[in-house]
């Protein structure tokens, strides 16, 4: 499957590593078209407008969007709902010892919400949702 | 004018006094769908699915959307692609000394983008926007 992965990247790189070892996880059986997202020196390049046509084509052509959203993040609700309007399936996930997640992603049952609290939780749920 | 102002709740309220002033400054002519955003000590009432139907419902009835994104929210940056999605115009104000705005807002070309560095610059667009 193509996996657009979501993460904070201007709103804040608190997550990257968290970011990269879920990019990596998803990657031992699917492809990921965002691998940047988890990129610990990321350098972003292009201008803005070239960012968002190819992140936009992304989100046209994946099977499946995982969102981590523990850290606040604008281009992330965009995301989720760009990948709505789409209708690519969307899983969010989020720590809840350190996040309360905004009520227009949690309100909206068009997402499917899975809170944690141990980082081990993403890597069980994702081998639900991945289908190996 | 009915006016959907957007700004942070769950992604943190360190900028909520300002929402308040900018609620208060667009109150002079027109209508705020979203007053409680401004409310500095907003305690949110209903369940997320009445939140998301609520602030949806108020969307789909906008005349128009300002955004206040120096503080990074989700929701903020879903509700931009839901007002986007129906064709409601949306004017974003940052702060540029303080926020980096997301490559997915700055480079769709939908958004009208207002980079500011002093608050009054927010007024003096807000008063070429509500065409007074």
């Amino acid at each position: 499957m193509k996996v657009y992965f979501a993460g904070s990247i201007r709103g804040g790189r608190a997550d990257a590593d968290l970011y990269h070892r879920i990019i990596e996880y998803i990657k031992k059986t699917d492809k990921v078209l965002t691998e940047h997202v988890g990129d610990l020196s990321l350098q972003e390049s292009g201008t803005d407008k070239e960012i968002y046509a190819q992140d936009t084509a992304w989100l046209r052509e994946a099977d499946l969007l995982v969102a981590e959203c523990t850290n606040p993040s604008l281009g992330v609700g965009y995301e989720l709902a760009y990948a709505e309007k789409n209708a690519v399936p969307c899983h969010v996930f989020y720590d809840r010892t350190r996040a309360n997640l905004s009520g227009m992603i949690t309100g909206d049952p068009y997402f499917i919400i899975h809170p944690y609290e141990r980082e081990e939780e993403i890597y069980a749920a994702l081998e639900e949702i991945l289908v190996r």
